[in-house]
């Protein structure tokens, strides 16, 4: 039999450049779906979720040997009106799924219509984030149950998902055949489904669910913070920060793993407060986004080795002593329930892998969000805690350590020292002269010397000094020349203001009056320095096993990155020569990098692959990190010019007066 | 360079007859292994577990190339004379990880040392059970932490796996990295670890551990029953059972599902019951044994429609109405955990497979016990319950189907009935002139007329009539000619024994003097009529559907089928026309599928490949079933020459009286 030859027609898609040929009256969704055309869609064409839309088109089509675009779709009807009444439709946009094709035509999938999308970045973020989560909705009807037909609810409703989506679930979670048949009843045989890395039924809901929701948290020894993320925009809905509780069984991180060697049973109590908050964050930003905490699928988490082995049960006394052994750096995906975590019953939670004893799934995280390895430049990545974990390197190779800073970036082992919170110290600033102070405190956005700087105080008023503090404080010290390359308080300067005031064998400076008042002490100073001789030393150690006597630049992560003024910084020599404008706060990179893993499934496999490469060098076992730290303990360690210190740091320099101060380490 | 050429020296192995040339000073066990001889080791080569023992054969040897096997393998020594003082080793008997080749010679590995060697079978089990567990022990070395080797403790684990043993392990229990560091110090670095599906890690011990231990529950609607093997020898340590805690929901399934429609969450309180009842079940068996719970890794279920749904917490109120909808057919393979079943923290359940809404994972075990499709004999399996679960089949084409014969065979529906336990009343004789019945009652060995039954008697006394007794007494009384081939029974029989007494519109025989004794009144005779026509009509539909007018044998499953007396079952027409030798009780085959899968992995998706391909037939949509129904209601309902009957069945049989016992049902 012969018949008239079916009509086809030309079908161009941007921003694919993908074409084919089409019978008349096949819709875009379909042709999209034939061509591999990243076009979204949760109802399967059923013109309810509204993620299939598109526009038509004009202009240049003769360069796509189109004569003409206009028109050659269907016109609006039937059920795409009455979505376009229900939900709006923009003016241009078509529903793929009902759009019919009936001419040669060129069809725009506009970004928010891609699978695959990319996520708008912050300032701070290094490079975009394509979505592609680990979890997808699929909406679709499965066949009434029939005596004829006796297999199980379940296995029509996973038949119905490989023909009606082309998805094989060998895997599905007992919630969901427990669940199953009163949602099917419900929905009239109607569901939405949840699928897990492409093939695991994790949850199902009666009718149509369009959207689905994940929780990015970066566990941090003094903070825990959540971020909402709706799993299909890619979008932040919400965010939540509280303190570890886990700071009552100690302040930094190694007290409380000698409060679990002392304390039989302590591990699970530091797990269990830990959860615990983690959980409470999860009902704060799902009130907040105003939905329920089962609309929330799949949950990442960051966090230093410590924090990453008590939130996976994990006993990290191990981690407390050499040689430092990790119960597991794998990465780990495991229903949340496992860790007590209350999001959808199904949902699961990633927890990113260790990079070593000292350099955690917080580091994971910063590189994820960095992403050194698409550079050609070498970039130095510090991440300041108890520990600096650094990372150095590029596209080729990447190293990393971790630094026995101590804590008192973080303000403790620091006389007047306290964590960065309101009432805390932030910013110093020392008349190179007189040297009086002015400062900021944290909870307020005024400096001391400012009208109404007591009335803008916190309660509780001007509480100690942070990490941020103090070293703005040492800095102005030695840019006035009351402290030496040595970190020598100079006796000398007493003559020049009563602030400075002889101690018991030394002499310190009197930041603020009063009794005890704030006084920065040579052994605070010295603190100071062993801690960034440290830091110094381990990035010099990394940079000698790469080759480089120079970094190309410098990343900053977390909130020590975040608050302390890259200029003082470098006067302190805390960090290697490089150009300023080449140093930069990398934002909460860690909670990035959590955001990355929730969003992009992708990112998982590449960081699992990426902290594998990774050389790990242990500075405790390595004879030059001692000389470089012996060497890193002066101010300032840069071989700039002292004289042009001040002008590269737009910082006031003072001349010294003594001529020790032009006594130069040699390098 | 060149050397002296390395001797090498023929092996042969048997029953194998696998054969290889290796160097001087290869290990018997490392021979076996590059010749992929099935020879068991959980020790690795370390003399501890004996799982290796070999003998050297003796003769035939020049048939096998070999002119001498004596004195061919070094001597005992070491490590291996150390394990015969501990544990004793068998005159001839080598270790074969410690015996080296020195000479051609031939090696016998005895079954006890194979992997996968066949579990000596029961009297009434139809096939061999091959040995090979989802669960396997491995004892191995883990390398110490080290400064410069920074990975976690598992994954230096998990690389001496791979290793040692040549298995990778993308897959681990969460709890297996809890638990590693203490473990590994605890064992000193030596550590065995139980491996489940061949990819994931599920326990791990401190030092060596040879024997790891699974149980078969089999959960029926009236009594559960499990027993625990030793995954390593096959051996059935323990077994126990008890009664169903559901029963107390209602006596039978439709009241227990009709209790779940009527209460809000009553399928969770059924749920949790039946759970609790396995979690005391693991624990008496596990006590048997002097082992403790967490020693059992594995744990299977087998249980009708109803009873799966429940353990596994799907709701089974679907399965009370048309369509009968499943929520899954699927087999489960979750960790028991899950299921609040408390073996050890790793250990996974397995539930085989529903075939459809009325044939359940009870009636998958008695195929996997069957294995009827492994015959060319047409086999009829019927597994009786509330429903009757039917399977016709051979080779080539199986059919199911399940067929309402209600509960009456269960006692239930029976003016005296009970369910078979202590003081029912299970076999019953009647003498063909006087009427006088002799019995014999659960709990007791003797009959009512021996000496000494009334002290024998279970405290209770006599306390009613279970299924095997009620179908003894109708088909007794059918041959004495009480019954007549339509069920009615015959008031002139009145005339022989004051036993016959007419009730209000019928006649009624009294089995047990006294108020209110037991009676067979005529609605028990016409429950059975109802029950085993049900029965009969579901048989014959499957035979018409096969195209068979005979079946080559029948096998009946569980407690009925072990009870009745299948002489019985034949004079009352439950059962097709088949050879009396050919009709045999399967004893527990549900039991002894929960056993298999536990025993053998291979036979759990042998098991869900064979259930996908049965055809299942729904009787309450097929037309043909109601006539075979209607037809099947008469007594008896065989084609053999009644006169034939007594000698066929070796049961007296009495001449009728009445002339319409002689009238025979067209056929």
């Amino acid at each position: 039999m012969t018949g008239p030859e079916p009509k086809d027609y030309l079908v161009v898609f941007s921003p694919s450049g993908k074409r084919g040929r089409f019978g008349d009256g096949t819709t875009v969704l379909e042709a999209a779906r034939q061509l591999g055309v990243d076009l979204d869609s949760v109802c399967g064409g059923r013109a309810i979720c509204g993620r299939c839309q598109v526009t038509v088109t004009e202009g240049e089509l003769p360069k796509l040997g189109i004569e003409s675009g206009a028109a050659h779709l269907s016109p609006p009807a039937g059920d795409e009106t009455a979505f376009s009444e229900r939900r709006g439709l923009a003016a241009e946009r078509r529903l793929g799924c009902q759009a019919k094709i009936c001419g040669d035509v060129a069809i725009d999938v506009p970004p928010g219509s891609q699978v695959h999308r990319q996520v708008v970045r912050k300032s701070f973020e290094a490079h975009d984030i394509e979505l592609d989560p680990v979890v997808h909705p699929y909406y679709l009807e499965v066949p009434e149950p029939d005596m004829g037909d006796p297999r199980g609810d379940l296995e029509r409703l996973r038949e119905a998902l490989a023909a009606e989506w082309g998805i094989e679930t060998p895997y599905w979670d007992l919630r969901v055949t427990q669940e199953l048949q009163r949602a099917l009843h419900e929905g009239g045989w109607k569901v939405t489904v949840a699928i897990h890395n492409g093939n695991e039924i994790i949850a199902v809901w009666p009718g149509f669910k369009g959207r689905l929701f994940g929780v990015a948290v970066d566990i941090g020894s003094t903070t825990i913070a959540a971020h909402l993320c709706d799993l299909g925009s890619g979008e932040v809905l919400a965010s939540a920060g509280r303190m570890n509780p886990q700071i009552r069984f100690g302040e930094d991180l190694m007290s409380r793993v000698s409060y679990i060697m002392m304390n039989p049973g302590g591990d699970r109590e530091l797990t269990a407060v830990v959860r615990e908050a983690i959980n409470e964050l999860v009902v704060e930003v799902a009130d907040q986004a105003d939905l329920a905490v089962e609309d929330i699928v799949e949950l990442t988490l960051v966090g230093n080795p410590v924090m990453h082995h008590l939130v996976l049960g994990y006993d990290p006394r191990e981690l407390g002593h050499a040689p430092f052994a990790l119960a597991s750096d794998a990465a780990v995906s495991i229903p949340a329930r496992d860790l007590d975590i209350s999001i959808h019953p199904g949902g699961y939670a990633f927890a990113l892998p260790c990079i070593a004893g000292h350099v955690g799934a917080d580091m994971a995280g910063v590189l994820l969000a960095e992403a050194p390895w698409e550079r050609e430049e070498v970039s130095l990545i510090v991440d300041v805690g108890t520990n600096a974990e650094i990372v150095l390197g590029n596209r080729d190779r990447l190293l990393a350590a971790s630094s026995p800073t101590g804590p008192a970036f973080e303000g403790a082992q620091i006389s007047s020292g306290q964590r960065a919170a309101p009432g805390a110290i932030e910013r110093v600033r020392i008349d190179r002269d007189t040297l009086e102070p002015r400062y900021r405190v944290i909870g307020s956005e005024l400096w001391s010397d400012e009208e109404g700087f007591r009335e803008a105080l916190p309660s509780g008023g001007v509480t100690g000094i942070c990490g941020s503090g103090i070293i703005e404080a040492i800095a102005e010290l030695f840019l006035a020349g009351v402290i030496d390359p040595n970190g020598m308080i100079d006796g000398e300067s007493a003559a020049r203001s009563g602030r400075i005031i002889a101690t018991e064998r030394t002499f310190a400076y009197v930041l603020l009056d009063g009794e005890p008042g704030i006084r920065i002490l040579q052994h605070d100073v010295r603190a100071i320095q062993l801690a960034k001789a440290a830091l110094y030393a381990g990035a010099r150690l990394l940079m000698e096993k790469l080759g480089v006597e120079r970094v190309d630049r410098i990343r900053l992560a977390g909130a020590f990155g975040a608050h302390i003024d890259v200029r003082y910084a470098m006067v302190l020599g805390m960090i290697p020569d490089c150009d300023l404008e080449q140093v930069s706060s990398a934002g909460n990179a860690a909670g990035t990098g959590a955001r990355i893993a929730l969003l992009d499934q992708g990112a998982r496999t590449l960081i699992q692959r990426q902290v594998r490469a990774v050389e790990k060098i242990e500075t405790a076992v390595e004879a030059r990190f001692q000389d470089h730290f012996v060497a890193a303990m002066a101010i300032p360690h840069r071989s700039d010019p002292f004289a042009k210190l001040g002008e590269v740091m737009s910082l006031p320099v003072r001349k010294p007066d003594n001529p020790r101060m032009n006594r130069r380490r040699r390098r």
